[in-house]
């Protein structure tokens, strides 16, 4: 198997192979999962080389993104308790938790340190007021990685490669708008992100 | 001109007479706004009826409901400051202020003092997640009166005679869809309302 050049690892952010990086990762996941991930990290790598973002770390932040995504609500919950991470998660379920689970296991279970990282994990589903380039990468090739389909996704997509910005502006809005539409629990985040990308200050 | 004998108050909530309070709303603005309040008043009171309010008290928190609307921003401000109310508010407008800054005036400057109405009245632009009968009749009496046209208008009403409840879900759902949809800045309260009457606990 050959490997892209530019996927060949420096560890310059606390990371040595890749492949050793997937072969962790495929352990936590359904396959399914697995070329979810793989495809964020295609997505995070062209918008990583358009918008100033070391490609290693877009790469390393795409992998990692999902890490808890299949955990056991029972596990997440003993965590976010162990950790005093906000109570009022508590309400929430895997959608919002997955995130800052993550960005906690990332750290304690495969070592990762980069802040920058661990923060794109943090907010991969959230957003926030104030977000890295990285983290924007990262929210916005979540949406529309290759494996994504729904009505908007082409949409997005072209914004993506437009305007990084506004690419995440549409996604929040929208996913917003889908939530309402659907009835679904808004976690007071997604407004502040809402209120500051969207609907500007 | 006669005034039918359920408008004639008995002075239980601190307001004597119905048609001197008038006076002091129509004082405060438009003739379109008035026959605007007048419709809610009627709606409420209709409400009222269906869910065991006294009518009385629909009819004084209809009346003093948007009591503050036509004030100027720089009054609005400078209340808001000077009463140290949450300063988060000053980045939204007229809209979440009228509420907030009425239920203060109604109560300095017209004297009503009973606090269902009060309360109504600051919550009935944003809702709450506790809300009492008399703040949910104002609320969607408010969205569904004779005189508003809008798409859905006409099933809010239908669900209003249904199910109060159900009604405060629906305006909710729908206020929180036209604001995303037209990207206009959301109050962390509205989702507080949302989370609560649409999407459940």
């Amino acid at each position: 198997m050959t490997v892209r050049k530019e996927l060949l690892y420096s560890g310059a952010f606390g990371v040595k192979n890749r492949m050793q990086l997937i072969e962790q990762i495929r352990n936590q996941m359904s396959e399914k999962r697995l070329n979810h991930v793989l495809g964020v990290e295609r997505m995070a790598i062209r918008l990583a080389k358009e918008n100033g973002v070391a490609l290693e770390q877009a790469s390393i932040a795409a992998l990692v993104h999902d890490y808890a995504k299949e955990r056991s609500d029972s596990e997440m919950i003993q965590i976010i308790k162990e950790q005093k991470f906000d109570q009022d998660l508590l309400v929430f379920g895997n959608p919002i938790w997955h995130g800052i689970v993550g960005a906690y296991l990332i750290e304690h279970e495969l070592g990762i340190t980069d802040p920058e990282i661990i923060e794109a994990v943090k907010l991969h589903t959230t957003g926030a007021k104030k977000m890295s380039q990285l983290a924007k990468v990262i929210y916005v090739a979540d949406y529309v990685e290759e494996g994504r389909d729904f009505p908007l996704v082409e949409e997005a997509r072209k914004i993506a490669f437009e305007n990084l910005d506004q690419a995440v502006a549409f996604e929040t809005k929208h996913t917003l708008a889908y939530l309402v539409n659907k009835e679904v629990k808004i976690y007071p985040k997604t407004i502040e992100t809402y209120n500051q990308w969207v609907a500007g200050q």
